[in-house]
């Protein structure tokens, strides 16, 4: 496979694919960047992977697949449909800067998108919540809940992402059913914790509790 | 709890929030982007963060938490540490940009972090290893592995930080370390899956099977 930019996104999906024995070409167009990465013992080809021929050269035609792991928008999007264009049958994944990216990435066919900062916001939230004394199970589910309803309403909204005015009715609507939906979530797992919390009590107390109502 | 910084990051882990009934104060200081914020429908207030009479007024002294999500390293880290000079009791979690922000975040006492791209990037490579036809349960266990081992050379590694050399030299042997032991782990998967497939012949394949052999 290959992969387009090695910063901090594409060194780490790249990583995961080296130790299950995948054979990786990195492309990187700043030097800078091939200096650093060099250094800390990667070997990484210099050049512009929005150049066919170098992506040809690369073995983009017998390649499994082109990860697109780019920190530029427009060249993510550029080097996307270019790849398609002279490669129909790669498979694409790329790395979206935001919701906005990920549609307009999606437009080129066999293109699969991950949104940069989404899991990593979502974990922090959920983090956040076991700090604010939430419950593992419940914070772990605010989070599932919260993706689910996030992936419906991405696939949902993607036919009017384009227009303006409806694409934010559409997403305000949707962000009130996601809440409201998690709320009654989250408060369904609460009584739960509420009703386990009753016989979780020890025997001692129990009796402790029928004595006191004696 | 207080969130500074409400981009494409502070949006989701505030919705987690909200949806669990915690009371949430909004600050960003670019009011283009308060202007966009608002026509999705959320209140925010403008104003930076970072002067702290204005995380006075917005309930410092009594908030459970700060969350930082701005999308700038020095402001990030600048808030950060003002904040809990002027508020030390106060918790916080910041958006760390990659690992050396995260770093220096932690200087901070009360700090928890989270790099921004880091766990998109390991979904990404999930999927990736999905599409490449990896089984759902090795391409997990190995984005697992992968976030033990770096949790934990992220800690181990803390020391030497700030140390050019040392912390190169300590990242490539960290990083051999974790190829090493997530091949292991992944060898293991394989050798588990191709026992676990022997068994699963239909009954009708086995009688095929054996008939071959006679």
């Amino acid at each position: 496979m290959i992969v387009a930019g090695f910063g901090r996104f594409g060194q780490i999906a790249t990583r995961l694919m080296l130790a299950n024995n995948f054979t990786v070409v990195l492309l990187d167009n700043s030097i800078e960047q091939i200096e650093i990465i060099r250094r800390f013992g990667w070997r990484v080809h210099y050049g512009d992977a929005s150049r066919i021929d170098l992506l040809r050269t690369a073995g983009a035609e017998k390649a499994k697949l082109l990860l697109v792991a780019i920190d530029d928008r427009e060249k993510a999007s550029e080097l996307v449909e270019a790849a398609h264009q002279a490669f129909p049958k790669l498979k694409i994944f790329a790395r979206a800067y935001d919701r906005r990216h990920a549609y307009e990435l999606l437009k080129t066919p066999n293109v699969t998108v991950e949104r940069e900062t989404f899991e990593s916001a979502l974990n922090m939230g959920r983090k956040a919540l076991l700090k604010l004394g939430l419950s593992e199970r419940r914070a772990s589910r605010a989070a599932a809940v919260f993706r689910e309803q996030d992936d419906r309403f991405f696939k949902e909204l993607a036919p009017v992402a384009g227009e303006e005015e409806a694409y934010i009715m559409a997403t305000r609507d949707a962000r009130e059913t996601t809440e409201r939906l998690l709320r009654t979530e989250m408060q369904r797992i609460a009584e739960e914790e509420d009703m386990e919390d009753a016989p979780q009590l020890e025997p001692a107390h129990r009796l402790e509790a029928e004595k006191e109502r004696v």
